[in-house]
């Protein structure tokens, strides 16, 4: 990390099948339109309930990426 | 969620296959008493060690619910 | 945990599988030299990512053991 | 409050008009099954967006009443 | 607590005596309604100045019980 | 919220009429250049004092929206 | 700001008619006594509820003030 | 606490003997100079060790007080 | 504490007799094995109900003490 | 500030001189692309450490600027 | 600090040098009407960017003094 | 940091040179009997006054070292 400048932004991602997959789901979407995206931090574990039920996973990450 | 009033109340749930299922354990369980439950929060994520391994997982999470 | 006394330490353990597996390696490295593990609480979930994808997760774990 | 015992519970209310609005709602449901609440205190504000615009606000507060 | 499912509420008790003593209050005012308790943690320590002395300690404590 | 991803930005408005008011304006703003909002959560309400009254009022909102 | 020194105290300001009303009257009742006040920062909302209503709103607020 | 104006300050008191008796120290000596004090709230607990034992608590606490 | 290095360590102490008490054997179980202990800040005040009665008391501190 | 609109990022910059050197260039390398920036805070404070001594500071700040 | 009793203010310095003299700052200023200051713990470091580059440095701090 | 475990331990440099410095000399120190460090993260920066000035400098750093 040495001179480097880096910025974050914070994205939500979503999923059926557990946290782990919804972080999965925000950086797999945050890389369409980022690059160098070198950490994560969670900020926050949330879901939604469907019929007394984990409906799906809600996941909110700090991305840091490196500006050039 | 627009006119809807809404409780809040904190459950644990425990497993020991990992801390998505303590959460799903947790839901599973008010589901027997609250009725329209809408979302939930991970509040705190802990468990117990057993022979240098992890036991259980512990999760807490805030579950909120709509008041009829 | 009546009229003992804990010591905690803090340890982060990687994964390129999940969360939970961070989790499993931090306690299993830590009973390395620590004994009468009896708890952990999760302090900090982050992680790394390489080529647009999680490279691997870093857990941070607060871990207390009884004192003899 | 001297010798008293209370309790606290957390409600979220709604309202189109305002964030002291939604308060005010909370507080109403909340007396449909509650006594001698006390007080309360903001824990967060937070709202719904619509065409570019606030629909409603969603406030969440803890309510203290004496349990008799 | 292996597979258990536990419930925590937020009690504050009340005394003259000291704050160890108000939480005493509150947790013996719990038990007349609530089974099971195993934990509290305490979340404020607040108190009612009268005559420029302490009158009563207000003690608030999160407590955890155990739902059958 | 189903699979959706979502991006929260940070954003700060001000008004002369009251809190609510620079909410509103701090999401009017954001709407000339972010589509598809879907909710706000307060983070920080300051203001200006001038001649010992409000001058205006500060209120910073984190806005999230769905990413495409 | 530049080279000026600020002192920031603490008020709770109360109002019947709403949240924004009590901060304007702890900034106007601190007017009384305090010179060359520049901001506030609202640290905690909380009220008196009254027979199931909001009796009066009661906001603390962080204000700035210029030292000569 | 209806339509009165409160002001806010924090006072450390020390004690050999605990954690109480430095609140009541505190607040004994704020009251020379103080009046109409109503609140106190714990900000922070502290202490000095010598020789391997508590050689005093020191209990930071807020106190409110009512303006005339 | 002018050019001298400390570090801090966490311990939890436990007594049925209240929480200063438990801060007590906190320190005196340290004092088995650490040096230059110089000043203690509590973390977390915590108790194991029975009974529906304090057990005991857990209160954890960080002890901080001078490097040689 | 009166009526204008601000939005809040998130910076890190490094320096191998010191943690104010680390703001600097992380504000002017945050100036190529945004305009109008009014205020920044500092958010965390962290260091890469090499040889047991520090090899380069890290510090984020949030930068705010106006919205034209 | 034995049997003593201390206050605590919140100061914020300026300097356009950097943030440790924005706390000297603080402190030089707070001596013209405070004796017997004894420490000091950093709050806020924030500052004002004018042209692209830091303008000045602000940065609040909580003095403690003991009362006479 | 791939698939290694690291251990935080937090340490309190002092100096009577400024901020930065204090926490050089916590690293410098903490290399005495750690190996392996790797970065550092600022926990809190205090301070001790001595005739209405800033007498030294009080830093604490949490920092990781890798176990190997």
């Amino acid at each position: 990390m040495s001179e480097h400048v880096y910025k974050s932004i914070e994205i939500t991602g979503s999923s059926t099948k557990g946290s782990d997959d919804a972080i999965r789901n925000a950086i797999s979407k945050a890389a369409d339109s980022v690059h160098n995206m070198d950490w994560f931090e969670v900020v926050e574990t949330r879901g939604h309930i469907a019929d007394g039920k984990v409906g799906h996973w809600q996941v909110t990450v700090k991305i840091g990426f490196r500006l050039d």
